[in-house]
């Protein structure tokens, strides 16, 4: 019954076969990957023009210098994983790259990096989408937090469906952001150019406050450089691409790249022509925008909705990325085998769920306050770009194919610029939450050595050399020991007696009493059975049964032969009544997880089904 | 290490024969039972004041007349549970009382009234205690529901440490609150006829609002009630006495009446006396007692102290009488089994902790607000007092003892009054709260009936007739069918196959491969094993292993001959790492308790430790 519910919630089981077409061609890789990326493009004129304001009317000359050298920025990163996806059509991104490249750690803070950036994804982009949401109703504020959660409980089903399935339900929303931005920024610049419209600015231009400088510049850029976060998707998921997956994922990186650089570069020039001011809990810049252009017309609310909308999708971008990560990461042991399987319905359900509790987590910890958890936000995915083209200059030099030392040179300006952009933002945002991150972030590291050291131990632990394989004994004959713990004599011990004699000739019943009388009444019985079976039965004077069960066997155990195998029999009655087993001590369930994390013993369930109960 | 610091901290294990020297004798046993009822005594009189001071100064007037009705039932109440007491010296109270003479139901009834106000007994006087504490120390009050919680959670571990310490630990804190009571009255008593100082009122007595009706004599009395809660703890603890437990049960009983008529009487007389007023939310009548009588002295702050630490010590009573009525309603089959077992330190550990986890979660709730709680509290206790009573009145028409007709005159009486009590509380008191007691006690007696047919019915399924014993064939020989489930070749699975061949012939190892490659590579390099044993491999085009794993498993079984046996041995490898088992998937386990609960096979697992880790 709850498989079936399951099913319907999540859809149908897929076959390992249908994989393929559960692939993304380009206009879904688009929707699905642009999501965050332009979502965080759309704030990022405003978050410059909130450093620059303090010089006063000159911040709009500074603003276009800032915007080109991030769109200068955007065209490096855009070459550089450009020449991943190539390089790598088997997916990875920066921690692939710089794990090949650089080393094991090298990669794994570039992995970590990432890690921390999709969680702040679903965590940021969930908490700022239900934010728009909750302040268009009054009174839902108290609410908030449960709302964030639920919005992240709903992506999480829809990414259990699949992948398909939830590309085709992101679409919609994502391209008429795209669509209604570009629209919005076309027809903004053809009202000012050619029909002359020149509105009054809403809200007057503040006076300079303070003088230009190169560390405002400076603060302002690492501000803007919010708005690149999103762009290395594409190269994780090379493989979730439709063949020819690599150049369908060169398509959607070249066509992300240039969306990015219209809508960003379009906000900013608009931000200009239109003198938007950025005002503290007032309407945004893209809304200051809007209004200039459109009035308060129907187009106004089409771009403050679908920006809303768009903030939801975005977490989306995550529930892509973080999974393959893991996935790519679990394939390397350095996280859980867990997220190596994929479920019935082809989708990482390991991934999605952990990715979705502790989102949660951090959405109630934080109590779902974006402006706490946005600084945590960039450090990390700049810390894998930078990792990411270090990475790639040691594989140009490595390979040295045709054209290696151009392509060596444009990684290594790019890992100069994210470096230095990196530093930038640690030392600007460091104590608004970047140190954070600068502690997980060897946390992480450490977690995923420990579990790689674990794999490899077991792995060498348990295999078996193809020459020994033959020399194994598989003639041998053991003797067995067989001690069957009973309580008292029901069907269900008598059967697990009767199933013992059929193994061994050497069967013990163990009884332990915490009572003298059902001792006396269990020998009194026993001594009608026509058997040879030995009853070794025990009192203990404290009323634990479980510890003297186990020293028993164990002293049994012990006395074993080397060719003597010693197995315990545990009868359990199974009731098919609903919750009967909670009315019943689970002594079967503590004596077999004892004995085999602590003993060579091997142990048996003897299942007896109440027999009126079984009909059903 | 974990049992280690379990036994520092809940004190060492107690063998059963220590089981008497754990037994209260007279002062300890009136410690434990008196601070439940005295507790409640000392808040009786400001109780019928807060609702009888609408007649103005003619208030006092029929406070004593209120005073006289509740003394009236006490006495009733105390010859009718020293009768209890005499005619049930393996203790059960009401509930025993009930079930015995008048039939299950009524017994349910009384038992689960009992199991209402035990639990509200801890969550309501932990809460109280709290306010007490918490309001002398501001800032404190957004800390409370976790304060309360954590009082709880002393409480239960002290109650864990075994019955003697605990008495130890309670005893003082209630000696003091009686004695310094006690002196206080009778100091206030001194001071007032002998002395003649008769000091203003603090407060004036409002003028009268109301006519006397007999309907505000009523809802006095319903109010003073709750003064007599407690009073049936020791009757239902009678076995944990020392010997001469029934008398030292009935002396412990008298002591504990007197000591309700002194502190309840003595306290309403000293009200009237020294007019205290009831104020909502000012001082209490007590502490305007206290300070008419000792001024601010050192005397006025260990009378406040002590009825706080009280409060706290209140509870205490539950944790003693809850876990003996679950014993004996266990015993019975009535409540889940688990609260039968004695702990280590002879406690009963499953109804300490049942009762904390549930009171904890009333706490959380409600927010620790007595207020809400407490008009849930009397309606329980009533009720169990009145089928206790009828019950004793069937006791007696049964037994015909020498003057069973007096005492049966007086238990009838008794059971009358507490019946119209009941009725008046319920009335009262209904939609203050009294509603929800009334919708979960049937629920409750539902789940009871439900418990006790799951065992009857357990029971009878697995008993074997002493004659069918001899019957029994213990010279079956079973054929054994044996399958190991396998995903490779490795140490562990070869160690179970090596065990399955010398349980018998007939071995198949059973592979489930999601991975073509992984199963070609099984198949090659199975081929270089020197074994009979017949390999089936499958490939699985969903990515589930244990579904395709399970039915190929039932169909091996269903094509079982009668005395055929099916044994299913999961390879297991045990890592001795700290978390190295999160790390894995737990197929064996899923595997084998789906076998168990749907089939009659008997599912073994064979341990293999990790080489590298076992050393350790």
């Amino acid at each position: 019954m709850p498989k079936k519910f399951l099913d319907v919630l999540l859809g149908e089981p897929l076959a390992n076969e249908q994989g393929s077409s559960e692939k993304y061609n380009v206009p879904f890789g688009l929707a699905i990957m642009a999501s965050d990326a332009i979502s965080s493009v759309a704030y990022g004129a405003q978050e410059i023009l909130f450093v620059l304001i303090v010089l006063g009317a000159s911040a709009y000359k500074w603003l276009t210098l800032t915007s080109f050298m991030i769109i200068g920025l955007l065209v490096i990163l855009t070459i550089s994983y450009v020449q991943i996806i190539r390089a790598y059509p088997q997916g990875g991104g920066s921690y692939k790259v710089a794990k090949e490249n650089i080393g094991d750690k090298a990669g794994l803070s570039a992995g970590s990096g990432l890690i921390i950036s999709y969680i702040l994804t679903v965590a940021v982009s969930a908490s700022a989408g239900a934010d728009a949401i909750v302040s268009a109703f009054n009174g839902l504020t108290q609410y908030r937090v449960i709302f964030v959660v639920s919005i992240i409980i709903v992506l999480m089903i829809l990414n259990l469906r699949g992948i398909r399935d939830s590309s085709k339900i992101f679409a919609i929303p994502t391209y008429i952001f795209i669509f209604s931005m570009l629209f919005m920024i076309l027809y903004g610049l053809f009202k000012y150019f050619i029909l002359n419209i020149h509105p009054q600015p809403i809200y007057a231009v503040p006076e300079a406050t303070e003088d230009l400088s190169i560390f405002l510049i400076l603060k302002a850029f690492s501000s803007g450089c919010s708005a690149l976060t999103g762009v290395e998707a594409v190269s994780n998921s090379v493989p979730n691409f439709k063949e020819p997956g690599q150049r369908n994922a060169k398509t959607v990186m070249i066509l992300l790249a240039i969306l990015i650089l219209c809508i960003f570069g379009g906000t900013s020039v608009l931000a200009i022509f239109y003198t938007a001011v950025p005002i503290t809990n007032g309407p945004t810049v893209i809304s200051q925008i809007a209004s200039a252009i459109f009035g308060s017309g129907v187009m106004y609310y089409v771009i403050q909705f679908s920006t809303a909308v768009i903030l939801l999708m975005a977490c989306n971008t995550a529930y892509t990325g973080f999974p393959m990560l893991m996935y790519i990461m679990g394939k390397d042991g350095f996280a859980p085998r867990q997220f190596t399987i994929r479920g019935k319905r082809l989708s990482f359900s390991f991934g999605i769920g952990a990715l979705s509790l502790i989102a949660c987590l951090l959405v109630i910890i934080f109590k779902a306050d974006t402006h706490r958890l946005i600084p945590l936000y960039a450090v990390g995915v700049f810390i894998s770009f930078t990792l990411g083209q270090f990475g790639m200059v040691n594989h140009w030099r490595r390979v040295k194919e045709k054209g290696w030392r151009k392509r060596a040179v444009i990684n290594g300006f790019g890992a100069f610029v994210t470096l230095f952009t990196t530093v930038i933002i640690l030392v600007e945002k460091f104590s608004d939450g970047a140190f954070i991150v600068a502690i997980l972030i060897p946390m992480i590291i450490y977690l995923q050595l420990k579990i790689k050291s674990h794999y490899s131990k077991v792995a060498e632990g348990l295999s078996v050399s193809n020459i020994k394989l033959e020399k194994v004994n598989f003639k041998i004959k053991y003797t067995h020991i067989v001690i069957v713990p009973i309580a008292s004599l029901t069907k269900a011990t008598i059967g697990a007696l009767q199933y013992a004699q059929s193994m061994s000739d050497n069967v013990i019943a163990l009884n332990i009493s915490t009572d003298k009388e059902a001792m006396e009444k269990l020998k009194k019985r026993w001594s009608k059975l026509d058997t040879d079976i030995l009853l070794v039965a025990r009192y203990s004077p404290y009323r634990t049964v479980v510890n003297p069960l186990l020293r028993s066997i164990e002293l049994i155990a012990n006395s074993a032969g080397e060719n003597e195998k010693v197995t315990v029999i545990v009868p359990q009655f199974v009731t098919h009544e609903k919750f009967g087993n909670v009315l019943h001590n689970h002594t079967g369930f503590l004596i077999r997880e004892t004995l085999l994390r602590n003993n060579n013993i091997i142990v048996c369930t003897f299942p007896y089904h109440l027999p009126n109960d079984y009909q059903k």
